[in-house]
């Protein structure tokens, strides 16, 4: 290809709002032009490199059998009626309304069209296990999307679902499904952390993100450098701290404490660190599906139970939660162990009526209007200060076991860097990460809600178990430039170039015009991917867009070294510092193998 | 591919809206299902055939030079006030408003995104012409999708636009783009009928329309068997009547018509046929771009000039139109007459109005109070009888020239079956015909009033002029099935089959197992695609799928062949009745050098 034939609009200057080096770099280099807040063209450079992300991807996923399938971008409201998400996506999910006033959804995900079509198809359990596959467009409507494709508003995902007669066989998937990922992440030359949701034990996760490191990461990560053990911190546990009995502690004590609101003040007023308090929050959780029939202060509460629901939620209810003072409750973790739909920090005048005391003095001991669940932490605490249900009023030696009975214990803290690591006792630490793909066991959830069913090897009606699995393939372009450029530009690596060998004329006429295009069409006609720079421009100029463009060989025909005895040209790998003189004679078989050598070594 | 690793649920049973044959077997061979009305989801074997047929249009994209880019789907309503057709696009725009109030549009075609990427772009005149396409979703809200993917909501169209630095370089692009349609419909197999908007000269054409022959066509064209004229009927012409001198006509006389409302009445009244008579009536045309300063009755008619229009336009006028009293006027032909954005028939009270006579008695005699407009018919008619501008009163022995002079003359007639060519004289007949591409040189519309500017070689800014190109492919997919099936189902052409070679082995054990395993893996090893039939089926349920799924080769492996002296399997084309008898040892050469002939032919 030509340079002047194609479009390649390369910049000098960085544009503002372009704060990160992928999207500095696919501005600079002419693969992509903004159209709008979080929307993006590709141009032919940038739409290249992402055909090759989309083509390994899809070839990875057809290496395990997944189908795939090409269902609509923009679906009826109806179906995500029917799951129940037409409520709880919120307003990332963009609607439209036709004029026949039907509802629309231009699709973030496709659980729901998905599963509509295997409810329509889905027969017999000789059709399982099922696993199809689209690469399509989504969109989200982020409020401020930033950091170019990165977080844009329109992106194209890879998202699989699969269909099983039992979690046997969904275990499987989701483990093929686990190591295909691993092998696309690796031949796209980017170094993935899989953090599964649980402790990292083969086969009993129900979850696992692909992660790459990023300052701007959305998600925070908990690493051991030991174990090698990973986690977001949504879910990260660490180890347990061992449970005290306090058999020889003083009786409990009730002390004045005047002025005093908060823990730091607590901490100066008696003089001792954070990790002595027990702290008590209130929180208020919607949709909570745990049963409470036997919990304290909610007799006045009734479940209720919609039809298609498989349990019986509370639609509110309160709780008090303990944790050791010098930590934070994991929102996420404690909405997990509620089985609620949402938690939030109670209102202070829920507070204030629940715990019969103002906002500040809440604690374990004596109270009676709600549940109380503590993080294993509190079982910890030998002696420890709480809330005293009344102003100006805390107790000490409080015991565990001896002064108040939780209702619930559970993991809730925020891991933080320093933790010791659930798995081998190393030092935990904390990096930002994007996720770049996600697989996840989904159960039952859209089946059930949908109404899909097999029939089994009697004849008897089944509902199959689910699976979803998706990539980011913009994402993945993205942090591809994000862990391969320097300075002056992009590196690709061999199997997502945009083009495999740039040739560069120092002037395009006379012999040196000659040398190019006979190279070029001789590396074409062996199925390399070949730009020829025939822009009369200075050679700076040329290098300085070859470098910012990161193909892998760049090859310059010079006058001088055509006229050596040995006709020669310059080749030189992006990312090393000296190029070699190539005779003119050797240079497609030289540069033929090593470009077929690169290929085959991340194939 | 083993037939149970996919997904091809074919069906006996033809669904009850499936109203052509296209849509019924797609859905009977498990090519597609439907979504929603309008919206439906590829499957595996859809899928197949449809990345086919987007391979071959990118294919013939790329060899003229056109780039592929791939803007969003999603794009601001901003763009489409800025081009004027957010309020001109109508309600099969799908619109959507998201969380912070911006406007938002699925797009329905992408003239706008397109053009606002080349004005970021575009800089200099060294950069023209320059034609870029994408192969993307397009959504259009019709009101009553039907025929499946030939009329869906969401479809994937290939649009590509052009610009120029002049109109030569255009009409260049036009002509290469032009060709390039003609190939791929060839290597689709399809049978078109390009129309184009004149009467046929090379070059002279700003528009072609692509067509297929279809019983449920939206388009009417008009054809010549003799010298291949092809028209839309919307913008057809045929051979103009010889104008009359009426020299020896009798003088304008006067006629008391009572209850005689209608043509067929007054033919009945006057014993003489339709075409006696000078049909004239009274049209509205909005946003009308035509110089009216000339015209009689619109003195009180003001134009209006927005800052970014080329033109002033009268946002409303009405006209008298005659026609020969046998015709239809083509109001297609008479809005480009009188540059409107929109006519229609005016309403009663208006007409009464400007006629000063009751509804019926329209004519162009003696009338003042707006502009005539007069068919070339017209001229031609020796004495005509048209209304007297008065109640039950018409005139007879009116001569054009002598009784009335138009405003304007012009060709407005809807052309019929039976009408004479313009080109040969030969005689006109109708068809009905579905676009499956249309080329478009659009002029400056865009480009202007979006501001798209570029430096010519002196310096100075310039307009670039622009095309547009579009191609549906499912559309196209849906009409190669409609061209080629029999009664037992889809006869695919090599270039588009989903797969070229189906084995059956009439049972899946033993050495027919072996011998189909074996000649699947070798024929897969050559690059063939192979369905292999391991369904667990009688070998009627399988052979009556092949027909179904039209796969152009099938191989039979049956015991009884194997037991022969030279063991054989069965080869039969799909669109052959017998099946030849093939050596096992001659089957994958057979195979090979007939998929691989007819691709080539095709190519």
């Amino acid at each position: 290809m030509l340079f002047t034939q194609t479009l390649i609009p390369t910049l000098r200057e960085v544009p503002a709002d372009a704060l990160i080096v992928s999207h500095r770099l696919m501005f600079r280099s002419g693969m992509l032009r903004k159209l709008a807040n979080g929307l993006f063209t590709y141009l032919p450079l940038g739409l290249r490199s992402f055909r090759k992300v989309e083509a390994i991807v899809r070839e990875e996923m057809d290496a395990i059998g997944a189908l795939e399938i090409k269902p609509p971008v923009v679906v009826p409201g109806e179906l995500w009626k029917e799951s129940g998400r037409w409520e709880t996506m919120g307003e990332a999910m963009l609607r439209a309304r036709n004029r026949l006033g039907g509802d629309f959804v231009v699709s973030p995900t496709a659980e729901e069209a998905v599963t509509s079509l295997v409810r329509d198809t889905l027969a017999s359990y000789r059709q399982l296990p099922l696993t199809v596959y689209q690469i399509n467009t989504k969109y989200r409507d982020e409020i401020r999307p930033r950091y170019g494709v990165m977080r844009g508003r329109e992106f194209t995902m890879k998202d699989a679902y699969s269909y099983h007669a039992g979690a046997k066989s969904l275990d499987a998937t989701y483990e093929a499904m686990g190591a295909a990922y691993r092998r696309i992440f690796t031949r796209c030359g980017l170094s993935v952390i899989p953090v599964r949701a649980d402790s990292g034990a083969m086969g009993g996760s129900d979850s696992e993100e692909f992660m790459v490191e990023s300052a701007i990461g959305d998600n925070t990560l908990i690493l051991c450098r030991e174990c090698g053990y990973a986690a977001n911190v949504e879910k990260a546990a660490c180890r347990e701290e061992a449970a005290v009995q306090g058999a020889d502690t003083p009786a409990l004590e009730s002390i004045h404490t005047p002025s005093v609101k908060t823990i730091e003040q607590l901490c100066a007023f008696l003089n001792t660190g954070a990790d002595h308090f027990i702290k008590t929050l209130i929180y208020r959780a919607r949709n909570v599906a745990l049963d409470l029939s036997t919990a304290p202060g909610t007799q006045a509460l009734s479940p209720r139970q919609s039809p298609g629901d498989a349990q019986a939620v509370y639609p509110e209810a309160f709780f008090a939660v303990a944790i050791r003072g010098d930590l934070e409750v994991n929102e996420v973790k404690l909405a997990a162990v509620l089985k609620a739909s949402e938690v939030a920090l109670a209102a202070d005048a829920d507070v204030e009526r629940l715990t019969a005391a103002p906002v500040g003095f809440a604690g374990p001991v004596g109270l009676r209007g709600l549940p109380l669940v503590a993080d294993l932490t509190v079982m910890a605490i030998p002696e420890g200060i709480t809330g005293a249900l009344a102003a100006d009023t805390h107790y000490q030696h409080v015991v565990y076991g001896r002064d108040f009975i939780p209702w619930l214990t559970a993991d809730l803290r925020t891991v933080v860097s320093g933790d010791r690591c659930g798995v081998c006792g190393g030092a935990l630490y904390e990096k930002k990460g994007n996720e770049l793909g996600h697989i996840f066991k989904l159960g039952y959830k859209y089946t059930r809600s949908m109404g899909v069913s097999y029939l089994d090897e009697n004849g008897a009606a089944q509902t199959p178990i689910m699976g979803s699995y998706g990539i980011g393939i913009d994402r993945t372009l993205a942090s591809i430039i994000e862990e391969h450029h320097d300075e002056a530009g992009i590196i690709w690596p061999m199997a997502v170039a945009p083009y495999q060998v740039i040739i560069i004329p120092i002037s395009y006429s006379g012999p040196a015009k000659a040398v190019a295009d006979t190279l070029a069409a001789d590396l074409e006609g062996k199925g390399i991917e070949v730009l020829l720079d025939d822009r009369n421009e200075r050679p700076g100029v040329k290098f300085k867009d070859a470098d910012l463009l990161g193909i892998p060989y760049r090859v310059v025909v010079g006058e001088k070294n055509l006229e050596r005895d040995m006709p020669s040209v310059e080749v030189k790998r992006r990312d090393e510092k000296e190029a070699r003189l190539v005779a003119v004679s050797q240079a497609e078989a030289d540069l033929l193998g090593r470009v077929y050598g690169e290929l085959s070594a991340s194939a």
